[in-house]
Formats: structure tokens, C-alpha cells, sequence
């Protein structure tokens, strides 16, 4: 389980503006109340942060996992309010609201700051009920949470090794494939991005880490950031491979990209495969506590607009070369804080983030290379080991 | 795709309360918005429903897509709005509400129903903007969404197809375990719940889903109907095999559960599986437009009453006998209306639901057994294709 999370820059916030506590009515999906309560659950659930302490309201049913499990000071469960008896007298709507004014008047708590995504069904129930609601509009949550613990970062790891057993299954796949007019062939068949995928995914679940997406993207499909990629896999072309699979158990992501050709994918594509590897390589050595993200950011463009392409830096609206920011964080959420890009405020020993160049072009194919690393005090830790190589090898 | 949907209630209740539009501000895990607008997403976008259409506002990322995938009659990028200019200016919170508000004046929209679960940063933030923003409490698109569409039921017959394959690997490995000191055993080692719900899961990929959870529990562990299971699988013992995969491209469940044992779980087991299947088949039979959920819900309480086991129906504070409701809706939700329960309103024909009664105790271990129908005029067509008895069968 993690370390008690450190909350005194929320309790901070709450002290300036005169709440009495925070609170976050949300599901398993919020990776802000996974953080804060150290519990998760399929149903809604409620957490409290006040001065004092961390109070969970759940179901009967969560009740005693929740007392197992969460990193709370008290976990109460809904039948303590009556809920079912004022869901008979008021609907479930009026309910909700009058068991949780019940609650926060238990724990003193008459004014209250919540996130941007709190139901707003609720914050107009509490507010019906005589409880100030105001919206915390910093994300002062989302900023402790990108500074992770030795415990976290161990977790980060631990998928990030599950991912280079996804990418080497992917690879091999890719390295072992007979070319046949032009096109991968395995076992007869056209080597498909969907069977590529599908096999990462399988390599995935035999590590414990589920993905909803992954990018298997060959020619123009890799030149679009966005494009899942699909189709048969082409010899001379460029395949991006960018994986983020996130543990079952834990909920904690990790983020890697390698971009390999099989055959000749021209001078061009080498050109940009060797200008992408060398920003990916000044950004990672600009990487330490004290510089910027967009510090970062600025490296990685430098070595790219120098070699005559375009950036975002240098054009906007520019839809070829490196059309994408150099990286993010990554934790409980996919993307997270802190942004290596533009916006990009001082990077802290703690911050896990992406370091992930590209260059773009439908006429060329996409490439990008990406690992995940940790900020330390004079530079880096890096969570990846994984051979960077256009080459792709197998067995 | 699916059909177009049928917003005409919420178009009434818009009328009814005078309001001119319904915004859903969420991202890809709301089913609502995916249902409403044809689309989904990772990151947020919005969803405005008026009177005369259905209108999207998204990112720049996303526009090709959705003008091309959603069921909308417009689709609108943020930067009509010059949303980054206005993140410059008011930062991203207040930038967001600005944006917002000019896309609702384009539409005429100055009084907004919104879902309960609405971002409250997004409604105070309207309302900043001069926005009327009321919480519509009733929930009507889960209501809408209740009955589904021909497209739908066959999306959702699809999962169940690969839910049918998973089920028949469990069984399989189950059946054809060595028995070993009172375990089951495979290739010299102890068959476990965590490598039976491996290959379920990977089954489950190799058709095109994917799922969060699954069940395989045996013994005590099957008594808790909320208990995933654990551990090595005993002979001797009852294994409750639930399983709830959802289309990774469609979005739609399924959910089926069956319950195995190997060798002799006792008389009391044996009489309780009996009970169970007898409940289910006349809650099976009692299913048909017109009658309520609770009616059916009541079918199954009144066998396994009479056999003399408890229900929350004879005792609510039951830990024992059958402690859940007799079934749920199912569609893009694995858990949506309409309910199969006591408070389970009349069923319609359309209406997707699980019948799936049990009887639990920690001393005899769980009888689950689930199938999946759809309501019709004058029963029920069962989507379910898989053979009920407690002995598994494998090659």
C-alpha cells in the first residue's frame, strides 16, 4: 500500500478560503479519491478531507473491504444515516443529499471546496440543504499526486516491465516475418496491426496490466499521433509502437514508444529515425529537479528545427514534423501532471514523466521514441529498459 | 452504428421545464453521452441536445472523427471559440465556461437541464456566464437507453457469444484438472482462481473484449457474492464462475454466471443448486412486457422461501440464502435500468436483463446461475447459449 499521502498544501487551501473540508463523491474511475482514500470501488463512494482527518462514507457492501484497506481515520457506512429509509421518503436524488449533509455535519463541516468534477446533482442537494459549496479550481489534488512516493514509483516500474515483455513480443513478431510482395506474412497470413496488438495485449494480461488502446501505426496510420493504426503491416515503412498498459491491482500506468522498420525505409525515414533519437536523447540529459518542463520541451524542438523540420515552437499550426508536446506524467492516470511542453512549470525530484519525441509526415511515416523516467535531484532515473534501434530483433 | 435514438422524452421534459437544451460535459466513460451522441473519446468533449439536434463540441484532435463516427447534426471544434487564446487570457478553468457559453449562444441555449452527474466546475462556471443550469434528477436518458434497438441487441448478443467461449475454457480447465489432496491441479500444479479468470481474459481478448473483473470463486469465497475469488480450487467445493466482458469497440456487456463442482459437494450443495435452478427457470418463465421487475423478482424469492432458505424478501438483514436482487439491465453499462428487484418497474419489451438468482452460505459455499434476455411482447429471447448443470464437462 502506499505511504499516507501528504495533503497539507489542500488543508493549506482550505485554511485560506475558509472551508471546513474537501470533499469527492465519485467511482473507481477517479484516480484522485484512489489516491486520497487509498480505496476504490466499482459503486459511488464518498471522501472527506478535513483538517483533522480522511472519512470515507461507502455502501454495506464496501464497508468491510473498506475498513481493510483504505488509508482512511474513519470509514462509515450509509445505513448509519438511514439512507434506504430517506430514499423511500424523498427519492434518491433528495436522499443522497440529506445523507451526506448528515454526514458532513458529524464531521463540522458547513463549508466545502470539491474538484471541477464533482456531480453538480450534488452540489446543488448539499447546497438545498444549507451547505456552502465551492469549486477548487487549481487541481491541487492532481499537483500532490505528480510528485510520487518510493512506493509508487516501484509500482510504475513494475508495469513498465510487464510493457518491454508486451514491446519484445511485439517486436519479435515484427523481426521473424516473411515479406511477401511487399507486405509482413506470418504463418500465411498478412501480419496485421490488429494481431500485433492483440498479442501485446495477451503478453499484457500474462503480466497483471489491462490496456483499453495501444498504437500499432505503419506508414501514413504512424503520422497521425492519434491513429491506433490497422491493417497489414508493410516492409520499407515505418511502425510506430507506443504501449501504456496499467497494472489490474495497483492502477498505475506506465508509457513506452519504439519505432522499428523491417526491409529499407529510405534515407529520409533513417534521417528522421536518427534526428528523433537525438532529441529524445538532449531532452532526457535536460531532464532534472529545478529546470522546466517547457525547459525540456525547448531542448527536444532546438535539435528538430535545426535539422529542418517544423515544430509546433516554430509553426502553430503546423501538421508535419514534431506536432505533439515532448511529454507528461504518468501515474494513476495516463496523463497526468507535470506537462513537459509549452505550459510546463519546474520539474521536482518525484515527478515521473514521458519523454517522448516524434517526427511526422504522411509522405514519410511517423517515428517516435519514448521512455519513462523519474526526476532526481542532478537528472534522471530511467524506469525503461528497452534497446532503442530502427532494426527490429527476434529470435 | 446504431439507429437513431429516440430523445423524444428528454425533448418533453425540456418543454415541461422550459429549458431550451441538455449538455453533457464527460469523457469515453460515460455511457450516456456515448449512447446520445454516437461518439466517444478519452478525453472530455461536450454533448448539447435542443429541440432541433444533437451537437458536439470536441478538440481539435478529435474533429475528422467525429464529424465522421458521431449521429450528430453538427460538430464543432474548441478552437471556434479561440479556446486557446482564452486559456491564455482566464486560464483553463474560466476559459472552459467562456468557450461554453458562445457555443450554447450559438444554439440558443441560455437554460440548460444537465445530467446529476455533471461537472459542478462546468455548471458554477456557466452560471458565471450569465447560463440558467438545472440538475435534471430523473435520470431519462438511462431510461431512454433501457430499451434497446435491434442494432443493439445484436451488439450485445455478440458478447454474449464471447462470454459463451470463456465460460466453456473455465469449465474445460475445471473438468479436467487432476485432483490432488482435495485441489484441483493442473501440469503438476494447483489450479487456481487467478489462473482460470488468465484465461477467461484471454479467451475474452481473442474475441474482441475486454473486462475490469471476473469472478471464479470457490467455496467460502462464492458465499460473497461481491468476492472475486482466490486461490487454489478445491474438489468437493462449489465454484461460482461469473463472467461480465464488454465489446472493446462497441461498448456493449454481456454477463453470465454458472456454478461448478468437482467430485461430491455435499447434499446440501446438491439441494441447493436444485433450488437455484428451479428459481431461475420460473423467473425465466415469469419475464414478459408488462409485468414488473419486482413481480419476477418475487417469482425467485417465493421458490427459494418455500425450500426454506432466507431472502432479503423474508428478512432484509439477511447474510444468507439469496442476498441480491434477482437481476439488472444491461447495455453500455454493465449495471443500468431497468431493475429486476423490489423496486423494479414494468418491463418492456427491449428491455435487456439478467435473471440471475443464487443462495449463499459461508458453510456450503455459492449457487449463482445467470442468463442474459431480452424482453419481448409476450416472454423473453434468451441470449444466452450454454448448458446449466453443476458437473463441468471438458474434452
Amino acid at each position: 500500500m502506499n505511504e499516507a499521502v501528504d495533503l497539507s498544501s489542500l488543508r493549506e487551501h482550505l485554511d485560506t478560503d475558509g472551508h471546513d473540508g474537501y470533499l469527492i463523491d465519485d467511482d473507481a474511475s477517479d484516480s484522485d479519491q484512489r489516491y486520497v482514500s487509498g480505496f476504490t470501488a466499482p459503486d459511488p463512494y464518498q471522501t472527506l478531507v478535513t483538517r483533522e482527518g480522511i472519512h470515507l462514507l461507502v455502501s454495506g457492501l464496501e464497508y468491510g473491504r473498506a475498513s481493510k484497506e483504505a488509508s482512511a481515520d474513519s470509514v462509515t457506512r450509509r445505513s448509519t444515516y438511514d439512507y434506504q429509509q430517506l430514499v423511500a421518503e424523498h427519492g434518491s436524488y433528495e436522499a443522497k443529499s440529506r445523507m451526506l449533509a448528515a454526514f458532513l455535519d458529524d464531521h463540522d463541516v458547513d463549508s466545502l471546496a470539491v474538484p471541477r468534477n464533482f456531480p453538480t446533482g450534488t452540489a446543488d442537494g448539499l447546497r438545498d440543504q444549507g451547505v456552502s459549496v465551492t469549486v477548487e479550481s487549481e487541481g491541487i489534488i492532481e499537483e500532490i499526486r505528480a510528485t510520487k512516493t518510493d512506493w509508487e514509483i516501484d509500482q510504475i516500474r513494475a508495469s513498465q516491465r510487464a510493457n518491454e515483455a508486451a514491446l519484445a513480443t511485439a517486436e519479435e513478431l515484427i523481426a521473424t516475418a516473411e515479406i511477401e510482395d511487399g507486405v509482413l506474412v506470418r504463418d500465411g497470413e498478412p501480419l496485421t496491426s490488429e494481431r500485433v496488438k492483440e498479442e501485446i495485449e495477451v503478453t499484457l494480461l500474462r503480466h497483471g496490466c489491462s490496456l483499453d488502446d495501444t498504437i500499432v501505426a505503419c506508414g501514413a496510420d504512424g503520422a497521425d499521433p492519434h491513429d491506433r493504426g490497422s491493417g497489414p503491416l508493410a516492409a520499407d515503412e515505418l511502425i510506430v509502437i507506443d504501449i501504456f498498459p496499467r497494472d489490474k491491482e495497483t492502477g498505475y500506468f506506465a508509457d513506452m514508444t519504439r519505432t522499428f522498420a523491417r526491409g529499407d525505409p529510405g534515407e529520409e525515414a533513417r534521417r528522421r529515425y536518427d534526428v528523433t533519437r537525438e532529441a529524445y536523447e538532449a531532452a532526457l540529459e535536460a531532464v532534472e529537479a529545478g529546470v522546466t518542463g517547457a525547459d525540456v520541451h525547448d531542448v527536444a524542438c532546438d535539435i528538430i528545427e535545426e535539422a529542418g523540420y517544423e515544430t509546433l515552437r516554430s509553426d502553430p499550426s503546423a501538421g508535419t514534423g514534431f506536432i505533439h508536446s515532448t511529454g507528461h506524467g504518468v501515474g494513476l492516470d495516463i496523463h497526468e501532471q507535470p506537462s513537459v511542453s509549452p505550459a510546463g512549470g519546474e520539474l521536482e525530484a518525484g515527478h515521473v514523466i514521458s519523454i517522448e519525441p516524434g517526427i511526422y509526415d504522411p509522405d514519410v511515416g511517423g517515428v517516435r521514441i519514448e521512455d519513462l523516467v523519474v526526476v532526481t535531484e542532478d537528472g534522471y532515473e530511467n524506469l525503461t529498459d528497452y534497446r532503442v534501434g530502427l532494426e527490429p530483433k527476434g529470435e
